[in-house]
């Protein structure tokens, strides 16, 4: 039996910890940090040093594991996404288990906030016997996109979408709303939409020393994005982004 | 001419400060305080409070000023806020020249994060000339609903609506969004929808002291959360509240 800590570390910068976090960390007895492969994408480097820099208690320990690799046979997309929980939860069990010492309270790092397009949640609910979950709230990359441009979220009185770059493939544009926040997209989906009275920000690596940014029309700014995203991606080995856009109506 | 930046504090738990707005409070020479007469919602206290705990520069100095009050007259609710927003400008301008010494580097205490549904960039894109302006993000009270919660904010792959109470009475819930934010409520909007299949996650004053959350199927939690909701503004004079609802159609 132990407490698990779903600790948000926001989106790279190590100043976006916030004193809970910090806090969170130094309680802990095992934090967990997940490895993906030779993938710099796993950010694992990225935890270490957030360890490195803020854990001061020498009873907590780190404790590394390989992340299984997602079966993409499955044609089923939330299928997938289930059995890849499952056994990732498989692997907490046993990172757990190796530790050595007795954990009764484990901590993972969660990058951004671990409510937003995280996993971390699903993959705790599995947990058998279930552990008393503990949320501690990071800076997202909605919000490091809108600080990183000084612009808001949203307009005065106004909704915001945030949704992901399948979604905005495949159902276009939603009716009614005249912001949308775009995550998850690896083939620009904004390409799809029609350009005329749409503004976009956009930011790679939003955060982080890699931080990218482009802003503008998005007939004459989506290209640059494109170019500018497939060069970043070549020169880094992998790319994190999201974009904001909206239209003018008014 | 000064730089000025603009620092998201989170929801009233000190512990939501982020290192990067521990930094930028002690680099600056000027912290604005707003005071709202003697109502408790201005949150005055709390930002002297974050002050005291965190500014460890002896060149930082602090300087409260009143906010104007909105005209309840102009039925025009953009138009109104409009004017608010400029007579705020004006305020910031009249209480940086009256602090003592020049002021270079201005900072203001955002609640939440400075992106989400606040004022602030609107109030500084209206001063003259006009100043470099930085964001730092903070934790938003949705962020620290779902924390409190320990819920996803987004089920898996799918689009979240962030929107007002408002939004919600006037337009119902909106088609092909199965999970809403609703911030801005001070007439608890969700009593106007179909509660079956609806569930919600209630929170009021969001990661502070007197935080109470209520969760469960909207037909039960819904008058629950209204009789609470009153009786804690009765007993704390004021009331800042955020819910999530989702709509269970699998």
């Amino acid at each position: 039996m132990f407490d698990l800590t779903l600790v948000g570390i926001g989106t790279g910068n190590p100043d976006h910890l916030t004193r809970q976090a910090v806090l969170a960390l130094n309680a802990a007895d095992l934090i967990l940090i997940p490895r993906k492969g030779a993938s710099k994408a796993d950010l694992a480097d990225l935890r270490r040093a957030i360890c490195a820099d803020v854990v001061k208690n020498p009873a907590t320990q780190m404790v590394e594991f390989d992340l299984p690799v997602r079966d993409a046979s499955n044609p089923d997309y939330l299928a997938r996404v289930d059995d890849w929980h499952d056994e990732i939860a498989k692997c907490w069990t046993a990172a757990i288990a190796a530790a050595p010492g007795p954990s009764t309270r484990v901590a993972l790092l969660v990058w951004g906030d671990p409510s937003l397009y995280d996993s971390t949640l699903r993959i705790a609910s599995r947990l058998d016997p279930a552990p008393k979950v503990t949320v501690i709230p990071g800076i997202t990359s909605v919000q490091a996109l809108c600080a990183a441009h000084a612009i808001p979220l949203n307009d005065i009185g106004a909704p915001v979408l945030v949704t992901t770059g399948r979604q905005l493939r495949d159902h276009g544009w939603p009716a009614g709303i005249d912001t949308l926040v775009v995550m998850l997209d690896g083939d620009c989906a904004f390409q799809g939409l029609d350009p005329v009275g749409v503004s976009i920000w956009w930011a790679g690596y939003v955060g982080m020393a890699e931080e990218i940014l482009f802003s503008g029309p998005l007939i004459s700014t989506g290209p640059q994005i494109i170019a500018a995203r497939a060069a970043a991606r070549v020169a880094h080995g992998w790319i994190m982004d999201i974009y904001l856009m909206r239209r003018n109506l008014r």
